[in-house]
C-alpha cells in the first residue's frame, strides 16, 4: 500500500515534468523561427495540447489501453475513473502519465507546421493525430498489442513518442513544402536563421530536467530506486550527445555553432529515451555520442533533399528516434531485458539478432503507419479545407499578423510590411 | 508515520510548485506589458514576494492560523517551529505551503498597478495587503473561521487567493485609473499590446505547471493518491478553457488572438481551482468552457467600462474565481463532498440550494471584505505618500528608467525619449 | 526498505531542481551581458555542463567519494552501479545529486569569463575545473577528507560549490582582464549594462526554487521531514536579502536598481546555504539581511579595485559564500550541531569560538586551493594555447558571431559593425 502510494508520487511527478517539456518546446521552436511568427509559434502550443488533453480524454486512452485486439483498444472512453486500489498506479495517475506523453508526440509532430500552416490546420490535425496517428503505435507496443508480444524495448518512447511524432511532421514538410526563401533556383539553401538562441538554449535545458521525468518515471514506480540509474543513463547520453554534434559541427565549418550544439544535447536524449532502462553507462554514452554525430549529418541530408525543417524535428527525433531504437538490439543488457522477460539482450551481450530484429520491424511498422495515415489525412485536410498553407502574402507579414491579428512582439516590428521579407 | 513522510513530500512539492508559479507570473505580466516596463514589473515580482514573505513569516500565519476567532487569529507570530510529531504534515512544510500561496494572492493583486504605480507604492502595499488582507480570507475559509463552519468548500482557493488578489488589483485600478494613451476622447479604447507573446505563452505553461501543485497538493497528503483524480481535473478545465476562449475570440473577431487564447487557458485553471477535488471529470471540462468563454467576455466588460487591467487580472482571477467557487454549488458530488463532511452536494446531485447558496456567500463576504479593505489601504496611501502613481513624465519614459534609474533592456531602446510615447 | 525509497525519491527531486538551476544560471548571464554574446554565453551553459557531466563520471565522483586519503579520493571512475542495497540511497541517485551540484560550482566559475574567453578555453577549462579543483574541495569537506575531520559544517555548500566556483571565476578575471570599454583612462568605470532584465528576473526565481533542492535535499533523506525547516530557512534568508540589498541600493543612489535587488535575493540564498539545517527561522533572516548587505558593497568593492564581473559571480557567490560559511559559527544551534555529532554550537549559543574557527579554517583553506590551482590552470592554458581571450575585433563584433559563426538575436543585430560597439 505504502509503496504503491509512492509509485504514485513518483508517476505524477513524472507527469509534472514531462508537461514542463512543452515549455521548452515552446521556447525551442519559437527560438528557432523568425520573430514575425513568434507569438503564433507560441501561443500554438498552448491550445495544441488543450485540444490534444481534450482528444486523449475522449477517445485517445481508450483506443491505446481499452479492451480491444491487437491492433487498437476499444474502451474507456470520456475517462473518469477517480478509484484507488491501493495498489499498482491509480488510473487517474496513470492516465495524465500516458496523456502527458501524447501531447509531446503531438508537439513533434508540429515542427513540421512551422512558419506556414494556417491556425485552422493546427487545430483540425490536433484532433486527428490525437486520435487516429498516436493512440494505435501507442497501443501496439505499449497498450499490449502485437509489437509489445513481439517483445518490442521501447523503455520511454523513442518509437511511440518520438518517431511517431517526426514521421508526422515528415508528411506535414513534404506536404506544406519548404518556406519562401528557403531554397534558391540553383538548388543551394539559405539559412532562415531562429530568432532567439537564449530561448533555444534554455529550451534544451527544460527539455532535458523534463526528460528526467519522461524516462525516469517510465518505471512506472519506485521499486529498487531503479529510476536513479535511468536518469543516470539519460544525462550521459545527453551530455555525450552534446559534446559529439559540438566538435563535429566544429570540425566540418570551422565554428561550433550553438544550434547544432543544443540539437546534440537533444539527439542525446532522444537516442537514449529507448534503452534508458536497458543498458550500461558506459553504452550510454556511446549511444548519446553516435546520436548527436548522426543528428548533424541528418540535417544535412534533410536540407540536401530540400526537406524544409526548421526545427530540425525529422532529425532530432525521427532519424535520432530509430537509433535509440535500434541502440537496444546491440546494448541491452540480459540483466535488464531477457532476466525479468521484457526481450532479449543485444548483440553485444550475447542475444544474438533476435532482438536487433525485432527493434527494427518495431521501426518499420511504427514509422510506416506514422507516415501514412499522416499523410493522408493532412492531404484529405488540403483538399478539403482549400490548402492548408496560408498565403504567400500571409507567409511574408508573418503567421503572427495573418493568423492572430497581432504581432507577438509589436514594439519590435513597429513596420512589418518593410521588414517582414528579412 | 511512513505515510505522513510521504505526505509531507507531497506538499513540499506542491510548494515548489507554487513558488515556481511567479515566474509564470513574471512572464505573463511582462509579457502583457509595454517594453520601457518591463525590468520593472520582473523585478518587482522578486521583491514583491521577498516582502510578502517576511509578513507571512512575521505575522501573516499568526493571523490565519492562530488561536483566535472566528474573524482572526492571533498567536504564533515569527514562526519558528523545526519540529515534527511524525503524525499529520511538518509544521514548517505546513508552513511553507501556507505561505506560497499568500504569495500568489499578492502577485495577482499588483496586476492592478501595472504600468503606473510607483515602487514605493508596491512595498507598502506588499506589507499592508500580506498583514490585513490575505489573511483574513484565508482564515474565515480555511483557518477555521465563520465561512469554515459554513461548510464552504474551495479545495484551492478559487476565492481565497484568486477574488482576494483580484479585489484588490480592483480597488487599485479604479484609484489608479487608466494609463495614459488607454482610452480616447471618444470613449473607444487603444491596445496597448504587450511586447512579448513568447513570454506570454511559456508563463501561462509554467502557471500551469505550477497549478498542479496549486491544486493537487491542496489535498494535503498522498492518501488514495486521491491527487491524481485532482490533477485530471486541472488538466480538463485548463485544456476546455484554452479551446473556448479561442474559439469565442475567433468568431466575434474574425481572428483568434493570442492573448485570449492564453487568457482562456487560465481562466480554465483558476475555474478548477475551487472545485478541483469536488466535480467529476465530464464537469470539470464544462466548468472549463464556461469559465473560458466568460473571461472573454469580462474583458469586453470591463474594457467598455474604462477599467484598465493591463494583464486582465479582474476578469481572470476575479470574475472566473467567483464562477469557479459558485461551480461547486452545481456540481460538487455527494462522495467528494457530503460523503466526507465538506459541505454538501451540488444542485445537479440532489443536493438543492444549500451549497449554491453557501458558496455565494462565501464569494459576496470575502469579495467586499478584500476590495473594501485594499480600498481603504490604498486611498490612505495614496494621501500619505502624495500620490501613489507616477508622473505623466515618469509614465511615459518608463517605470525601468523612473522608479529602477535604468531600462530592461536597454539595447532595444536606445533612444527612451524618442520611443517611449509608442 | 519504504523509507529508504523515499529518501532517494527526495534526492532524485533535489537532483531535478538543481539542474533546474542551470536553467536560471542561462537567464541571469544571458539578461547580465549583451546582446551580441547572447547565444554564446545561453549556449556555452550546455555544452559545458554536458563536459562537465561527463568528466564528474570518468573522475570527479572517484576523486570526491572514492577510497584514498584526506586529500583526495582514487577509486570508483567510470561509475556504473546500478545495485540498491534497500537502505540508504541508491549509488546512481547519490551519484547524480552530486554530480548537479559540481555543475553549479562549474557555471559559477564561467561567470568569470564572460563576454572576452574563447570557446576553447571554456572547453579546456571546463574538463580540468571539473577534475582538478572542485573535486578536491568537496573530498575535503563533503567526501570524508581532512575537514570534515574537523567538524566543518557546511550544509549545503556555501563553501564547496559557491566559494569555489567563485575562486575560479575570480582567477578567471584577474587573468582574462576587464572587457574593452568597462573602464575609463581616468580610472572609472562605465555601466555595460546586462540586456534583458526579464531574462535576470526569472532566472532568479528559477534559481530560488532550484536552491528548494539545493539545500532541501542536502538532508539526504526525508527523516523527521526536516527539509521543510530547511527549506522554511532558506525562503527567509532569500527574501531578507532582496529587501536588504534593495534599500541599500535604495538608500546610496536614489534608485532601486532591478540587477541590485536580484543580487540581493541571490546572495540572501548562497548566504543560507552553509547553514540552512544549522540555524532558527530569525537567524535565517538575519544571514540574509547580512549577505544582501554584503553583496552590494561587494559589487562597488570589485568594481573598484577594477576587477570586471560581469555576472557579479565574485560577490554574490564569493564574498557571499564566505559569509555564509562563517555565520555557522555564530548561529549554529546545539541541537541542529553538537547533538548530532556535526561540528559545534556557535558563539551565540555557547559553543565558544571553536566553530568559527574551524569555518574560518574552511574557507581559507578551501578559497587559496580553488584560486590557486585555478590560476596555475588558467595560465597554462594562456601560454599553451596562445591566450584565453579573444581579440578586440573579435570581442567588439561579440562572441556570437566570433565563436559560434552567427548571431543569437539574428534580427536583432540586423548590422552588427554598426552597432556592436555600442
Amino acid at each position: 500500500m505504502e509503496v504503491a502510494l509512492m509509485d504514485n508520487l513518483w508517476v505524477i511527478i513524472g507527469t509534472f515534468l514531462v508537461l514542463l517539456m512543452q515549455g521548452g518546446f515552446i521556447l525551442l521552436e519559437a527560438g528557432s523561427t523568425r520573430m514575425k511568427n513568434a507569438g503564433h509559434i507560441a501561443g500554438k502550443t498552448i491550445f495544441t495540447i488543450s485540444i490534444g488533453s481534450l482528444v486523449f480524454w475522449a477517445v485517445g486512452w481508450g483506443f491505446i489501453y481499452g479492451e480491444g485486439n491487437g491492433f487498437i483498444g476499444m474502451s474507456d472512453f470520456f475517462y473518469g475513473d477517480s478509484s484507488f486500489a491501493g495498489e499498482g498506479l491509480a488510473p487517474a495517475v496513470d492516465f495524465m502519465f500516458q496523456m502527458v506523453f501524447a501531447l509531446i508526440a503531438l508537439t513533434i509532430a508540429f515542427g513540421g507546421f512551422a512558419e506556414r500552416a494556417k491556425l485552422s490546420a493546427y487545430v483540425v490535425f490536433a484532433v486527428l493525430f490525437s486520435a487516429l496517428v498516436y493512440p494505435v503505435v501507442a497501443h501496439w507496443i505499449w497498450g499490449g498489442g502485437w509489437l509489445a508480444d513481439h517483445g518490442k524495448q521501447d523503455f520511454a518512447g523513442s518509437t511511440v513518442v518520438h518517431l511517431t511524432g517526426a514521421m508526422a511532421a515528415l508528411a506535414a514538410t513534404i506536404i506544406l513544402k519548404p518556406r519562401i526563401g528557403k531554397y534558391n533556383k540553383d538548388g543551394s539553401s539559405n539559412d532562415l536563421a531562429g530568432h532567439n538562441q537564449v530561448f533555444t538554449a534554455l529550451g534544451v535545458l527544460l527539455l532535458w530536467v523534463g526528460w528526467f521525468g519522461f524516462n525516469g518515471a517510465s518505471t512506472f514506480g519506485v521499486a529498487d530506486s531503479f529510476f536513479g540509474f535511468v536518469i543516470l543513463n539519460t544525462q550521459l547520453a545527453a551530455g555525450a550527445g552534446a559534446i559529439a554534434a559540438m566538435f563535429v559541427a566544429w570540425a566540418l565549418t570551422g565554428k561550433a555553432d550553438v544550434p547544432t550544439t543544443l540539437n546534440g544535447a537533444l539527439a542525446g536524449l532522444v537516442a537514449i529515451t529507448a534503452p534508458a532502462g536497458f543498458v550500461e553507462p558506459w553504452a550510454a554514452v556511446i549511444i548519446g555520442i553516435i546520436g548527436g554525430i548522426i543528428v548533424v549529418f541528418s540535417m544535412k541530408m534533410f536540407d540536401k533533399a530540400k526537406i524544409d525543417d526548421p526545427i530540425f524535428a525529422l532529425s532530432v527525433h525521427g532519424t535520432v528516434g530509430v537509433w535509440g531504437t535500434i541502440a537496444n538490439g546491440f546494448f541491452a543488457v540480459p540483466a535488464f531485458s531477457t532476466d525479468i522477460g521484457w526481450g532479449q539482450a543485444g548483440l553485444f551481450y550475447g542475444g544474438g539478432f533476435t532482438q536487433l530484429g525485432v527493434q527494427i520491424m518495431g521501426v518499420v511498422a511504427s514509422g510506416i503507419y506514422a507516415f501514412v495515415v499522416a499523410f493522408i489525412i493532412l492531404k484529405v485536410m488540403d483538399k478539403v479545407m482549400g490548402g492548408i498553407r496560408v498565403t504567400e502574402e500571409e507567409e511574408i507579414i508573418g503567421l503572427d499578423m495573418s493568423e492572430h491579428g497581432g504581432y507577438g512582439y509589436p514594439e519590435n516590428i513597429p513596420n512589418p510590411n518593410e521588414k517582414a521579407g528579412a
